[in-house]
């Protein structure tokens, strides 16, 4: 069903286990999921993106749960089902609860039925919103 | 440059003006922003829109701050440059910092970036994130 | 602004004329919009892309003015500001009046909405759903 | 399969039945589909998407044929599977004949094709096209 | 699970049965694939989106390969599962090997992440970009 | 008009300055383009995102001027007017002559039509596909 064999730990390079390892340590779990597995069949883009995956999630300016939450929402109005799974679970994790997801999707709807409007509607933009920062 | 003339205040009918009152109330502002202006040619669309975002975007189990960056994150994805724009603000009038919105642009490009890898992979989602709740 | 040049009908080959008399005379207009003159750099393209048009957009078991607001309704709910522009423009020279304008937006923004929470839910397709015709 | 555990008429509690019924009496079924069920999770979201859904949908400008020709050819363009499927069996209902479906189709098709073209050719908009009403 | 019945060649009108020859017979294949027996259900569609793809896909300044691995680019950016498999298929025939596909993925996520930053941060276009030929 | 101020080389940090310097001499030029002067607010996305694209974009089994051409086509496809402008731009730069351009959004109007019509079929994908490596 994928473009590319899944590559299991136990299969896996001396270079993707070394990532896997990190993947575990760094999330506290004792497994490595789908996602990495296949991109695994290209070391390089691998450890790129978990490199960038580990420094973008860490926490900072934001906590964690949020930046899982808009990861989600990211995913979810994407379409990507994938990443929906993942990151709604990522999310559960972090102590997303069922009414804070179910306020996440409705934020998450709202946001796609305006985005359209705006955009069949062609408003221009606000002279006030222009200088943000 | 709009499909439809945006309505101001000084021109609307008792109907519109009193959605825009409700709106400058719930907000504390004293304007209202061109996408209202411009629903306000359909009265329904705009009670029934504005009634939709009041409800989804008050307190609840998620801050007001949170909806917002969700909200920003869901508008840049999509690549809605009002809504980018217009949310951008009303996240910095609600405690939005530069250093919150660089970490927030780059969750937004990594999570676009992934759900792209993912659907391009046609990786299958793991049997231990299908039970959520 | 544009990546190629735009081709006015003085400055085409007779290849390109051809296609333009014929949008012209299919049409009854007497001028040609953007889109024709970037696509006539590559004349292959020029004639495919307008004499699937042509043929799409017939009358048929939909009338034109139904068509016209299925093709508005796709280019505003995708976000292209021109395909917006110039079927908004197509679809009120067929008929379409502001109210229908605002009916057809509030359909789009509706999908738009409910699209995302479907994906988002990850709703399986009803079992009576999966047989059409 | 679904983020949120689908909620049958059985199980809901009074508020949830309440929209249930509406939902069937509206429609004339006496069935919900699986998109109520997961919304029903939230009743405050299942609440406000009924409501707004249902006026949107009622006859107006546009016939409800029209309506669900819309937002069936949004759903398919935007590749939401499931609201594909519901609204497709919504439009078969509302007197879509195979022969409208494949003409729908085609316009779906063409509209992805010429907006990403306009896009990808930067194409401005004609002058002639900016004043719609 | 489509929304039409699958039109196999045994069961196909002599219409429909030319254009899968046709398709046969330039691809060097002896069976049809689902797309065009999904397609068949409007003969007019399978001719016209035959013949687009037939002149479009040709050799000319793109040699074969690079333009299935731009179709399979987008169609995974798009997050068409059916026209990722078939142009993943189509793209090894041409050549594309295990490397190339790693390092096309990764250039489609790369895309996808600065296309998301650049619409997020609202990145107004250079002078110098603007005259491109 | 964006959401952060453009960083001008001679406004930019020791940290910023380091990655333009690495910037202009990969690509042997003279200047930044505003989407890393947008960047540069935040240094660490700056970096990362940078070392990303160079290590994406380094030759390998694809040439640069048909990853540049992809990049292109996912940016076009995806309605990026920056990234359509700019990549445009380094495809020219990589040997993009017009005649290429034309057939490359040939085939990206192509994908972007049949993955519409894939989706809106609903179309289950071939047996024969799903083995790919």
């Amino acid at each position: 069903m994928t473009m590319v064999p899944l590559i299991d730990y136990r299969d896996a390079s001396a270079e993707v286990r070394a990532v896997y390892d990190d993947i575990m340590r760094t999330r506290g779990t004792d497994w490595i999921n789908n996602f990495w597995k296949a991109l695994a069949n290209d070391p390089a883009s691998l450890r790129r993106t978990w490199e960038s995956i580990k420094q973008v999630m860490a926490p900072g300016a934001l906590d964690p749960l949020t930046k899982e939450l808009v990861y989600l929402a990211v995913s979810a109005s994407n379409g990507c089902a994938y990443c929906t799974a993942s990151h709604g679970a990522a999310a559960k994790k972090q102590g997303m609860t069922p009414q804070m997801l179910a306020e996440l999707l409705a934020v998450i709807g709202m946001a796609n039925e305006t985005n359209a409007l705006a955009n069949a509607y062609r408003v221009p933009v606000d002279e006030r919103f222009e200088k943000l920062f």
